[in-house]
């Protein structure tokens, strides 16, 4: 029978020969944390490789993502639909073995990581949805939400930023069932870690209420073992378990070495190695036994039909909650009747016709859709009052407060986007978070993930121009409108009334492949007069809001605050044919068919006018080289918003002139 | 005699007042803080308002910039250039009081503030530029270089990631001149911090290395400055000062709440203020012996013109040295020679014509200039070797090196942009630092800071595309190009070769007026052929890269590594008049005028293809409605590059075929 070591070795042999095969890729993170990984994985994850994504099974998340030779192993070796022919492929186009671990193309991966600090923020994420599902269906008699998140993280995910944001918080709620190893190798990229990473993390975690393990030795199997039983027993707090590794263990020479972190170990290592760890297979060869001592199949098959049995009670027990746990969590469906509430409230705020900031209408919107939604899971980076993310009726969740679905993230606009992802990723919930647009810049590649990983995350980005006045440039998106457009498969909305507040919200809610993020005002916008082709139109992303009679002579594209005075400016203009097209989701506009495209913007006409307070170069798609953009170039200035608007220029004369200028 | 309290109270009666007339701003922190800024600068700070800009001045950084008041009482009442006039202006549009605060507004602002957590890394790259200095200029007999940097913050400072980054390195460093206050007020705006921010701040701060004072009440001055004190004493470490204070201290109904965080407090609350501080005087009016009490115009008179004294000794003894710390420091010049060396290096590059990946020649550039410059101040974000930011004969910064010109920033992107930004605000240095193209995402902000902050901080962003190859996806930039051309003041670059990298690193460093983002390949890019005219032009930011007889039937704008397969397209239409544009920089290229620009890219060709590895809808401000953009616009892949460029079809016959399909 195989020793535990003997176990391990095999994560070792396929990390090295695949990174070598594919001649590129990280060996030394796999080989140092596999005794770790073989502890975790074959005396505690419950998983069931035959169910990927079975709802109450463990979560693991590798963090330092270059190590993914390491799960893919784990996969490949418990029973996952992983053969080798994909081991043998790593790196390679197309392949089930990407460079990074990636959702999506690997069953059992749980989240996309490789940008540092962000895996360990997705698994608080994670563990912080299991604890709202818990405290929202588990009854005293039912526990059918009852599982850990397990996460690796090397010294690059304590460095980086994110992770003090999210650590914080997984501290302050208090996620017990959140298990962090870190690979204590002391080697980073530069080099040996004691010329810039001289933190004491066991303190800083302890400093954020974390239970700390320290200094278990990460090559001593009954060491791991007994750690993370600790961890298991500890309920009111996450741990962090301090694992001093060799990166590379068993290359003899390389080891304990930057050299070993990023690239091939080369034939002759990789030869030695073999000797050194005693590893008489050849590349991509596992013996039978070492398979046996892995697969997982048995039983983790054992643990969902235990887990299914214990559903089935519940059920019985508690039909409705089943229900409801089936849709939001089994299933991800909305509500039979949403269509209905949707389009039953999108129609009365229409009636009503306000004036109002697309902020408080988007706080509408989440009131009204709120009731028919419990899967909200609201919250904002200490802006709640600004962003108008709370509602009537939400709950604030906190460390003893599990059944709530608000949250205060505090000033951690990286941090709550990417635990939104783990959340997201964990399922059960539609998780929005707000901040001012501005900061969505710290944000950004939190936001760039949630794209990548096709998640249903709804970005709240509030104050989105120099509108938001006296606040000055450091708060005043001038590129960000164009600059989120630019991220793949990111829906920027920037709707110019309570309606198309309303219906960014329902698209947002209702898209299943992809975040979406709304671009929202501070200052008051006016109602638009819409016939029911407009109103149906809206969720195209672009329509025609003004029409003229007969073929247009100019089109004025306009999006979210600047519609009013586009508006305004072919009001004044009403002696020419001038169109107004508002453009609230170019995203979804592109997406339309070339028939609606064309009818709303033929290629015949080439007057175009672009208004939008950010950079104009963006426009240039629309208005190409004979049009005429208004909107701001620089940075914004401190003032009064009115004030701001004469000053740059975003005025309805200025329209009025640019129009002119394209007819002339 | 005035109290200390009484000279408190100016700043709070300023505060509340200011933001009263402003109907806008932030009274909560100014009138919390004011004890502790009264001890700060009547006690310690050694500054002249008379001349703002002495080098050797103690830094003062409001990290928590939403408290602006505070500043600019400070600023009024110690006799610098800014006139009750412009505190009355508070948040009104051009005044020197802008809702945050803006270096280059407003004389005595060290660094612009708002973006929380940003300050305090200003501060730490402050006291690191002090540091340096010292350690490069500083003799045994002679100190030119000894001032403190001093920075209050918040808790939306300590919840932000990048304090995280940035106040670990400070601690790594050991900048024992650094003194950060903390406003420990148990507010933030979404109300008292418990339920979102209970990290035990002293702990954490402990845990990296920094000397810590607990418990001290925030408006006791004697506790203040018996802090302080202790503070200076303590010279290998950062200090954090834990005051204890009550937001709006003074404000009776409304102190020790949220409410009087980011609101005007009301005229009846600010009539009761005045009575329960017993301020007598009108809204605006500062009483003779409150501003005596202020005053520091003769104290910081005589501390500089006893440092100009110590310099002219300085100078004596060390002519040389004296000689570069006045070109450096004092007047941020370039070496006198500069321009020849770098027109000499740049023709020697071009002489060399080598294929050679952009990072490397960047490295080749770093190499051929850092010997005219002893300024740089170079670094990486753990990616030295990826990078290739270091040189020969750099020098490591840590806590024992101090005269080193090399930094280590470990994997903190948007700390080592905060970092750099307060290096370049000191003086000095030319910071650059290096990290993958992708992790410009993190930074994000900080580059916007360094933009809006017109500073000469110069990114080295490697693995600039899709050629990154099998890192796949998370590590391919694909919007990153497009959405850095629109911040505003931010340079990008992506040379195609050698000799253009060489350009835009020297352009980078002639360039007084903002920073640059340098876009460079992994991969090895082949030198392109050109005339003197073309050498000549490449500063210009585009330029005809290969031309045809006569006007241009069609033409191809390339940037960086796409330059290679515009120009083999070129080739392969040889039978038609193609004529290939190289544009490695778009903002210089638009900063050209009409007439260049047009002979460039004539108006009346619209048969426009544009090449890059990014989003392509970035382009059409070239292509216009007519033109044809090869690029991509959706997420990379893992595998290697090459197959990775014949996947997304970034190749010579697509390219072909987009020439033709646009000459159809």
């Amino acid at each position: 029978m195989p020793t535990r070591r003997d176990l391990a070795n095999a994560v070792r042999a396929l990390s090295m020969d695949a990174v070598q095969k594919a001649k590129s890729g990280h060996p030394g993170a796999p080989m140092g944390m596999a005794d770790i990984a073989e502890v975790l994985w074959n005396d505690f994850m419950d998983h069931d490789p035959a169910n990927p994504s079975w709802a109450d099974r463990d979560r693991f998340v590798l963090s330092n993502g270059h190590g993914s030779m390491l799960i893919y192993s784990l996969l490949h070796l418990t029973g996952y639909d992983l053969p080798m022919e994909e081991i043998k492929k790593f790196r390679q186009l197309h392949s089930q073995t990407p460079g990074h671990p990636e959702v999506g193309y690997t069953a059992g991966i749980e989240t996309t990581t490789g940008p540092l600090g962000q895996g360990i923020s997705n698994a608080v994420g994670m563990a912080l949805a299991e604890k709202v599902l818990e405290g929202q269906f588990n009854t005293p008699e039912h526990h059918i939400v009852d599982h850990y998140t397990y996460c690796f993280l090397g010294d690059g995910c304590l460095m980086e930023g994110v992770s003090h944001e999210a650590c914080a918080l997984a501290g302050t709620w208090g996620l017990g069932k959140l298990v962090a190893f870190w690979d204590d190798n002391g080697i980073s990229i530069d080099g040996h870690t004691e010329g810039w990473f001289t933190d004491d993390t066991p303190g800083r975690f302890e400093a954020y209420g974390w239970h700390v393990i320290r200094g278990v030795d990460g090559h001593d199997a009954e060491a791991i073992k007994k750690a993370i039983g600790e961890a298991r027993s500890v309920n009111d707090k996450p741990t962090l378990i301090c694992t001093k590794t060799v990166i590379g263990f068993g290359a003899p020479n390389l080891c304990g070495s930057h050299d070993c972190h990023g690239a091939p170990l080369g034939d002759d290592e990789i030869a030695e190695t073999r000797k050194n760890i005693g590893w008489e297979h050849g590349p991509f060869e596992i013996p039978d036994d070492i398979y046996s001592g892995w697969d997982a199949r048995a039983k983790g098959a054992e643990a969902r039909k235990h887990w299914e049995e214990k559903f089935e009670a519940y059920r019985k027990a508690n039909p409705e909650l089943a229900a409801e746990f089936e849709r939001r969590v089994l299933k991800g469906d909305l509500p039979a009747d949403w269509a209905k509430k949707a389009e039953d409230f999108i129609n009365q705020v229409a009636e009503k016709g306000e004036k109002v900031a697309t902020r408080k209408a988007s706080q509408a919107a989440i009131t009204g859709y709120a009731e028919a939604l419990p899967e909200f899971l609201g919250g904002s980076a200490d802006l709640t009052g600004s962003n108008n993310t709370d509602w009537k009726g939400c709950k604030d969740i906190t460390a003893t407060v599990s059944d709530g679905n608000y949250i205060h993230y505090g000033v951690r606009e990286f941090g709550m986007a990417a635990i939104m992802n783990g959340v997201a990723l964990h399922g059960g919930f539609v998780p929005f978070g707000g901040t001012f647009m501005m900061f969505s810049d710290y944000a950004r590649n939190g936001v760039r993930m949630s794209a990548l990983m096709k998640q249903k995350v709804i970005y709240v980005f509030t104050h989105d121009s120099i509108g938001l006045g006296e606040d000055g440039p450091t708060h005043q998106p001038v590129e960000h409108h164009a600059s989120l457009r630019h991220i793949p498969n990111l829906d920027v909305w920037r709707p110019a009334d309570a309606v198309e507040t309303a219906v960014a919200w329902r698209c947002s809610i209702e898209r299943n492949d992809g975040p979406s993020a709304l671009a929202l005002s501070r200052q008051g916008l006016p109602h638009m007069a819409r016939d029911g082709q407009q109103m149906a139109d809206i969720q195209r992303g672009g329509y025609i809001l003004r029409d003229c009679d007969g073929d247009p002579e100019a089109i004025i594209i306009a999006t979210g605050s600047e519609v009013e005075i586009a508006m305004n400016a072919a009001e004044e203009l009403s002696d020419r044919k001038v169109r107004v097209v508002s453009m609230p989701c170019v995203e979804r506009f592109e997406a339309q068919d070339a028939a609606y495209r064309e009818k709303v913007l033929p290629s015949s006409c080439r007057n175009r006018v672009s208004v939008e307070a950010g950079v104009t170069d963006y426009w240039a798609r629309y208005i190409g080289l004979d049009g005429k953009a208004v909107g701001i170039d620089t940075f914004g200035e401190s003032a009064p918003g009115g004030d701001l608007y004469e000053y740059f220029g975003l005025t309805t004369p200025k329209v009025v002139e640019a129009v002119k200028s394209v007819l002339a």
